[in-house]
């Protein structure tokens, strides 16, 4: 569907590791594309803990994870690498000349010579909420987010959750949508207040309902949706909907990388602690997501083994180049790269 | 001559390695020790560059080599450890109990479970200056450092060089001494230029005496020196002097570390990559000083070796506690630690 992009290092998973490889290949001259399933840089950090203090990153005596989000992204920006967000890595090959080509869940491609794993736990994926037969709406009527509003316009819209998902998306897509329930298992909500507020207002105006209980069955034929049965306390009720969507949080998942063909060790990928590859010459792994005697899942593990990673990569990509070790306080050719010389 | 210190973990080298070390170690109730040859902590980073910036501190896109000390003074500073500065470790034991014994230049004495060989390059020492039998007059007559200024009331002084510390210690003596001469071999210095103008200054009131040349001979009998024979344009001249101050700067040694029986490997020594241990038990190399392969001397590389070296370190001081990883971001009971919970 669309063309190829072609780049040095193909890094999977945008977190402060991913983040930092950037600044370790820059420094050899390596073009990076950063994949990553969030909407923006930083994985963990900046997903689930942007304002919880960390206190572990040298000389750091404390910073947020937003924070260390911010300072890496400072730090990458003479090297120009590039991103693409909201989107989960689902395809990888090798191609004849030895290199990669790795596809995505929207059928995007991308050719690098060296591919590099920094996915942390695996993907962030939405939790499937356990109602019966849900797999089979999954994709035409039940959305677990939503990646253009334009696709819910004049539809009949569930939206179920007591979160800030939940409550963002309801007044997002009230003005687009025909009609609007908003499903959650009590009146309190985990959502800012001020949503809440708002919410209540849009429900108070007559433009959206909301239910108080749990979605007990889905109604509809060949995936497409028709309605949402849901058990309340005054027993059940059915509420005609084109669309269920569910925001149930956020699990870890290995996700597609378990398929290729990468040895595995409960769900981690195995490195050699000299240039961090996996079993697979030409795909590395570093963070949390790799496996080595010792290993501890510290960010700053990751840098480490970020540096010597990048060493391994760029043999690969530049064979005939000769790297000489350098030092960013004294080489002028990398204050250069820097932009500071 | 000195009571017997005893310590968890005694680490030799106050460097930036050193110092994230005693971090590491105190979040897992380890108590240390620090011994350094410099006069304050930050090794290489203090002594050789404080002013010159670093790029490659993970989310510091820039820090001069004091700041970055300073931040891991900081960070360390909940964990109350000790330091002994101006000291070179010069020996090492293992005794019937499996701990070391460590002995210092000085003649002070530590005890301790591990050892960290946290020490860079080797020890910062004085170069020798090129004049025949200098060697004789070492410690009684020819002194490469002040430790203190006392020890030269009443005497007739000649300091060699060009840069700070010759100025330094011109300006700082001349009240203690009896007689003062300044050598250098030519009359432009590389040291600040303010303490140039006050050397002058002290010069023209008559208060010490100024020569271009260069030590060419020592006189003296049994260790006491006598006199300084210079080799000025216009032919050699004597100076009566019992102190000789050579400042020629600074260059980095192994040291004493190459007589403790540890394999050696181009006078680095080869660690593993899961503890980071030497071939000594109990004996760990971390920083600029060890090797294996992959191995980048990256300050960077440090830390993280540090970080795996102190899970090894905790089971060796105490063996029967089980250690439970646990993250700096979530653990209350580490935050306490810290002094921020």
């Amino acid at each position: 569907m669309s063309e190829t992009v072609r780049t040095d290092v193909l890094i999977i998973g945008a977190g402060p590791v991913g983040l930092f490889a950037v600044f370790e290949l820059g420094l050899l001259d390596l073009k990076c594309h950063l994949i990553d399933i969030l909407d923006r840089p930083g994985g963990q950090c900046a997903e689930l803990y942007p304002e919880k203090p960390i206190y572990d990153i040298p000389a750091w005596p404390v910073i947020s994870g937003q924070e260390l989000v911010d300072r890496l992204m400072e730090q990458i920006r003479p090297f120009g690498a590039e991103f693409t967000f909201n989107r989960m890595v689902s395809g990888l090959e090798r191609l004849d000349d030895g290199s990669f080509r790795v596809t995505t869940d929207e059928g995007e491609h991308f050719e690098a010579k060296v591919v590099v794993v920094a996915a942390g736990g695996g993907s962030f994926q939405p939790k499937r909420p356990p109602i019966p037969g849900i797999e089979a709406f999954e994709g035409t009527g039940v959305h677990y987010s939503v990646r253009r509003m334009e696709d819910f316009r004049g539809e009949d819209l569930v939206i179920v959750g007591g979160g800030d998902s939940a409550l963002d998306w309801t007044l997002n897509l009230a003005p687009v949508a025909r009609s609007l329930t908003l499903v959650h298992r009590r009146s309190e909500f985990r959502a800012a207040p001020d949503s809440v507020k708002k919410m209540f207002a849009l429900r108070d105006a007559g433009k959206i309902d909301f239910a108080v209980g749990q979605v007990g069955a889905l109604r509809g034929e060949k995936g497409r949706l028709e309605a949402t049965v849901l058990k309340t306390a005054d027993g059940e009720r059915q509420i005609a909907s084109t669309r269920l969507l569910p925001f149930f949080g956020l699990t870890m998942k290995l996700g597609p990388i378990a398929d290729w063909g990468l040895d595995l060790h409960e769900n981690l990928i195995p490195v050699d602690t000299e240039k961090f590859e996996t079993s697979e010459p030409g795909i590395f792994a570093i963070g949390d997501i790799n496996h080595y005697p010792g290993k501890l899942k510290l960010i700053l593990s990751g840098f480490h083994e970020a540096a010597l990673m990048a060493q391994a990569a760029k043999r690969i990509v530049h064979p005939d180049e000769k790297v000489v070790f350098q030092y960013t306080t004294s080489s002028t050719k990398l204050q250069k790269k820097l932009g500071v010389a």
